[in-house]
């Protein structure tokens, strides 16, 4: 055992991305029949060339692409998104109001340190982002799980309930990680005056907003010409750009607040690597089209597995959208167990319920992730296949 | 006012560099006479070339320079850190003993985050370096300050009066930032041994390692079999190859820490940036000579520093070493109104003590810390005849 270990950190559940690629160690897949490994969501392919030759340009000829940067991020990066983010949401925000981050998982962690600490509560709507309920638990605040049923929608209503005078703030996530849902925006403007009426924090976390089946804005939040007063919006340039290597995200908010957020990024970031960021400036400004392709094509895989679902005997398909399909499987086997045996039975690996719920909610041992933008239409028929075949 | 606010966060300070930054707002530098910034510790030109080529390259043609990779860092990069530790300080550190990080600021709170916690204490010799008691203030750890006198060096026999049943850690960074002193060996085995003996972690900080003016060893922790029952070491690639924009930094430590270690990686940063780390790896791997003559400037420099300083009236040298003079200024001028005040009567930005001391300590009135690496030999000449020439 190692020594001394805060004992917060030692009740921190290990990273289920981690552990899910230890289940692959020592098995063997036979060559015409790979591993389809659908368990985290990441683009397998670089990003376009363009890109790439960008960011080359930067590393051999802009001498500040080696150096440090603001803390708070690349001011151009911060003026794009700003200017982006006014015209797609119809509101006013400015670059004062935008950090970069390394990473949207840092920029979760570094606005919740701003507002949560020891003994206080944040509601996370179930099946929650699991690296969300790290943070927390190592943190010392108390997770309040918020039940969504089979809808996978949670309820204003039933939220105000959860509310103590511990609650520092709500976090959603549109579209879902992990239930890939879409939240309708008069959810999202419920819950936006909820928090405001109870003075907490609305944490609004659209990673996955480029990939929405919709084509306007899917909230309002930001008309609101007060939106700063309780809204903090998080995003990552890694999957629109295909950049999961170079960790950039974002965080919009109320400039007092990024004033604070600056402390936590100082101290565990210093700032955002310059060469990163640089890409997703690029990113932002060139490939507007390209994005529009991909969102097509992620759709398309969504179809895919609308389609797929309903043959597949036994089986629910809770939720589709962005990178995930949540669903439940027919069999009396913990989801857990079941994923496990996917691997060596079936060539399939995904992740459990279990590593997204409470350990009390049953609900855990039924239900899967998918996240199938990771393959295209062949592959996802290949996945029904094998997924069709499994006895257990 | 930003509302709900963590109370820790408000009660921890600003980042020092960026309000140091702040100083310059509306000063303007004649063209003949520009500003002398000796206030951070950063190279100001891009790494070598070649290094640069390589980055250009890996982003042009390695697809995995894109994606997410293992949280504990890339395993060549693991692998050859290990090997070179290994060599360098005679003993036995395996690639499962390495992390890599986002930056080495990232690498202490990660590994603090496993030790410590709400409540219990760390100590931190004075001066120290703010951005550790900053991630203690956010914490909500208690920082007990160690005194080091005229000689900056801590004492073993002191620092165990301090100990309470509340200790968690011991902080050393040798050479000192900010107060470049080199820690003696002896000294250095003498907290390991009081470490170990009342069962707490020693973090020894080498960021700048490098530039040490010793050749060999500047310690033998390593040499014991059983390092890893109590030290941890952190190191930075920033400074040796000039990638502080890159963000990566790495640590050792006992693999079972490390395992807890991951979980804070993977929920603050997933990974180090991909780019990042194959230009650190590319660096260990190819630019050894070069290196060698980076330490012969700073150390050239650093004697330009010991040479001048007799000759500035009223003012003492109290260590240089690495990137760093530390210094105390004659007047009674509190420090921080003195650095304030030499940005615009003297066009020099520097460090004042209030940004590493405890405000109880008289002696940050004082004094300064003068980052000189970033000045070459004429620059020092020129800071000098700044500083001789500015009457308060």
């Amino acid at each position: 055992m190692v020594s001394p270990l805060n004992p917060r950190m030692a009740a921190t559940f290990p990273p289920p991305v981690m552990e899910a690629r230890r289940w692959l160690e020592g098995v063997e897949f036979p060559k015409d029949r790979p591993l389809i490994n659908v368990s985290q969501a990441a683009p397998m392919e670089p990003p376009p060339e363009a890109l790439r030759q960008a960011i080359a340009d930067a590393a051999l000829r802009e001498t500040a692409a080696h150096l440090y940067g603001p803390v708070l991020g690349l001011p151009d990066l911060r003026e794009e998104l700003a200017a982006q983010w006014s015209v797609a949401y119809g509101g006013q925000i400015a670059a004062r109001n935008v950090a970069i981050t390394q990473g949207c998982n840092q920029a979760f962690c570094a606005v919740m340190a701003t507002i949560a600490g020891d003994g206080d509560e944040v509601i996370l709507p179930t099946p929650w982002y699991f690296n969300h309920k790290m943070w927390l638990d190592m943190q010392g605040i108390r997770t309040v799980p918020l039940a969504t049923g089979d809808s996978l929608v949670p309820e204003v209503q039933r939220t105000s309930l959860l509310i103590t005078e511990r609650t520092r703030a709500i976090v959603l996530v549109t579209p879902n990680n992990p239930a890939g849902v879409e939240y309708p925006p008069e959810t999202i403007s419920g819950f936006m005056a909820l928090c405001r009426e109870r003075g907490i924090a609305l944490i609004l976390d659209e990673t996955y907003r480029d990939f929405h089946s919709g084509t306007g804005a899917p909230h309002d939040l930001f008309a609101d010409p007060d939106w700063d007063d309780t809204l903090i919006h998080l995003y990552s340039f890694s999957k629109a750009y295909r950049l999961t290597g170079h960790r950039v995200g974002a965080m919009v908010a109320h400039e007092d607040r990024l004033a604070e957020v600056e402390k936590f990024l100082d101290t565990v970031a210093i700032c955002a690597n310059q060469l990163g960021q640089r890409a997703a400036l690029w990113g932002m400004r060139n490939l507007g089209q390209w994005l529009a392709g991909e969102r097509a094509e992620i759709l398309d895989r969504r179809a895919a597995i609308e389609a797929g679902f309903p043959a597949l005997e036994g089986w629910r398909l809770l939720g589709a959208g962005a990178y995930f399909a949540y669903a439940a499987h027919p069999w009396p086997i913990p989801s857990d167990e079941l994923a496990r045996r996917l691997v060596a039975e079936a060539g399939v690996l995904l992740l459990p319920g279990t590593m997204f719920l409470p350990e009390a909610d049953t609900s855990a041992r039924q239900q899967l992730r998918i996240a199938f933008a990771n393959i295209d239409r062949q592959g996802i028929g290949r996945l029904f296949d094998r997924l069709a075949g499994f006895r257990p």
